[in-house]
């Protein structure tokens, strides 16, 4: 095991009817808030509601900020940033998806520094504080609300970066599984590709040899998510089922399951980025297309991991005629495929002549997060395998 | 799932040669401690002399407080107390396994309040602000350096009592792996059998039918404990399996595995506080001893999870004569044997006579834990199935 530190101080409060705490809670940080959220699906499922009631209840007065689109971009960040430094707010609440709670803190870090804000996500600029952010997720997928990091996509640039930083950790996130009843089961699924993407980023790209504790804690939660995600998806208003997919997806990328991993990579959301950023597909959807086909390019030189983990995640092997390792990585693509998810380029409607544009972009994360192994050639090889 | 508040602000910094960070992390909190320990093995082993090297290195002064035994005593947690207060402490440092932790932590709660600590324990008083607490665990076994609970025994009155409160985490933990590197078989095996004790007792216990996300996170852990503790006896100096064990039982009892679970129980420390309050034995080796037997008890009333159970850790099941449920306690208590556990009253040399009295001084405790289900005549049961 490598050495680590393990400190995540977000607080969780987790349940039904949970949202009416969020003005309480909210009080201890101020009296003025940036309330950041999407296209108003919060308005048709009442958790709008909820909130605005609880921070009223708390005198706390309230700025919005809405139009948080899904890949959600700088140029509303940076408004955000405009709007709360104008207004002084002691603190933003996001309420929606990913997209929402990675807007709110990149405003959060942006509004205390006089530098544009994109130029912590270029790694020109580090954060060493934020305004409190306080998170009410509507959606199972990015475990935004209990981690440390946030992605934006500058569109200008076609560039959809993210990093992490210790700042970062939401002070309080509220999770009420109520409030992703109403998601649709193409978001459903993509949210679910989302949190197994950031398990197997982990279980996959570690250089450890030996990490039996952290592998069988991913294990648990891929099983678990897909479990929960079949159910979910035949009953939505299922609150058990629910409430485990959504507690599976901030666990996923708490720091929990990759302290103890030393270094590890993001490359398949470093492809899919670029998925996201020029055909401004859903991440989730993007993931399900690119996560096979770097399964497949890895499946030489990851064949133990693969083994082990097609063992564990689809013990039930029936065919004879198929090793563990490309059984491992069909029946996840399969997978995939049943719970409604594209899982090739043409699927998403991309044609194979992009792909070099495509690689060309990700090689400019690449460089960012250090991933100097992935090169044009690697980057299109992989796509190669996704068509 | 339950409502629940996820909330653990512990820093735990986890590796090799860790141990040099706690001057730095210390001086946030002041600069005059309390050392605590226990009979010495932490001079022998060097991990003394790490710990005074840094907080010397950072003009730190220390008062020590060594002579912690196993199953802590009340007297001497008073007695650090009144030398916590003379000295008028910044933080308490405890450097040990459980019984040195929880005595730190004690005497950290114990330090700002004018009524005596025990009032604590009884639940006469409510700790509502206690010293900072830093520990160096140099067992994996109790989890004491990430939860927010405590196990002390009042001596006059035979009654080893625990309880948590949130103001009890400590601030920060530092995990040396090879802190543990010289810790004996039999101390070994008996926090694994701790550590594991602590998941049995959440797993069976919830009245949840369905809990999947926290069955499967604890039957990993299970499974890692149960691995690398074979390891460990096998090769005491393996770094990567005592640094794998130490982790688990950290996270065994940090409150991500019940997260969710609803009101849980501990029959099976309730007892075995009888068996060490009375004869003094180790807490592991007490565990052991209990824990096939009130799984007996269970098997009937418990017998879906115990399938599950037996499936998930023992699913090599050769046997068609002996039903799963059987199958799974058997197989567990098999493997306390393996790792030189005792299993029976006889083995830990109780006389079967005394289980009346056992029995009795168990219910004191289930009456402060609130388990009116457990009856003089239920735990005398139980005990009667470990003979």
């Amino acid at each position: 095991m490598r050495n680590f530190v393990f400190h995540n101080p977000t607080k969780v409060i987790f349940g039904r009817d949970t949202i009416a705490e969020i003005g309480r809670q909210t009080a201890v940080y101020g009296k003025n808030v940036l309330l950041v959220y999407g296209k108003g699906s919060i308005k048709r499922s009442h958790v709008y509601n909820q909130v605005v009631k609880s921070l009223a209840a708390a005198s706390i007065s309230i700025t919005e900020h809405p139009g948080v689109r899904s890949n959600p971009v700088l140029n509303h960040v940076r408004r955000g940033i405009a709007v709360a430094k104008t207004n002084r707010v002691d603190a933003v609440i996001a309420v929606g998806g990913g997209s929402v709670m990675d807007t709110g803190k990149a405003i959060g870090a942006g509004a205390l520094v006089e530098h544009d804000v994109w130029k912590f996500f270029i790694a020109k600029k580090s954060i060493t504080k934020t305004l409190p952010v306080i998170c009410v997720p509507t959606l199972a997928a990015s475990g935004s609300e209990m981690n440390s990091a946030m992605v934006v996509t500058n569109v200008e640039k076609n560039q959809k970066f993210g990093f992490a930083n210790r700042h970062l950790y939401p002070k309080v996130s509220i999770l009420d599984p109520t409030a992703t009843f109403s998601v649709p089961p193409d978001y459903t699924a993509y949210g679910a590709v989302d949190a197994i993407s950031h398990l197997l980023e982990f279980y996959f790209t570690t250089r450890l040899p030996f990490s039996p504790v952290q592998d069988r804690l991913m294990e648990g939660l891929i099983l678990s998510i897909m479990q929960n995600c079949e159910q979910v998806l035949l009953k939505p208003h299922d609150y058990n089922s629910r409430a485990s997919l959504m507690w599976c997806a901030s666990l996923a990328l708490s720091g929990l399951t990759a302290a103890g991993l030393g270094k590890v990579g993001f490359p398949m959301h470093m492809i899919e980025h670029s998925l996201s950023a020029l055909y401004d597909i859903p991440h989730g959807a993007g993931l399900s297309v690119i996560i096979p086909a770097w399964l497949r390019c890895q499946a030489e030189q990851e064949a133990v991991k693969l083994e082990q983990f097609s063992k564990r995640i689809f013990p039930k092997r029936q065919s004879i005629c198929t090793d563990w390792v490309s059984y491992g990585i069909e029946q996840l693509t399969q997978w995939f495929v049943n719970i409604g998810c594209p899982v090739t380029l043409k699927d998403i409607e991309v044609e194979t002549a992009d792909i070099p544009l495509i690689a060309a972009n990700a090689l400019a994360l690449g460089k960012i997060w250090r991933m100097p192994e992935y090169t044009q050639e690697t980057i299109e090889a992989i796509l190669r395998l996704s068509t």
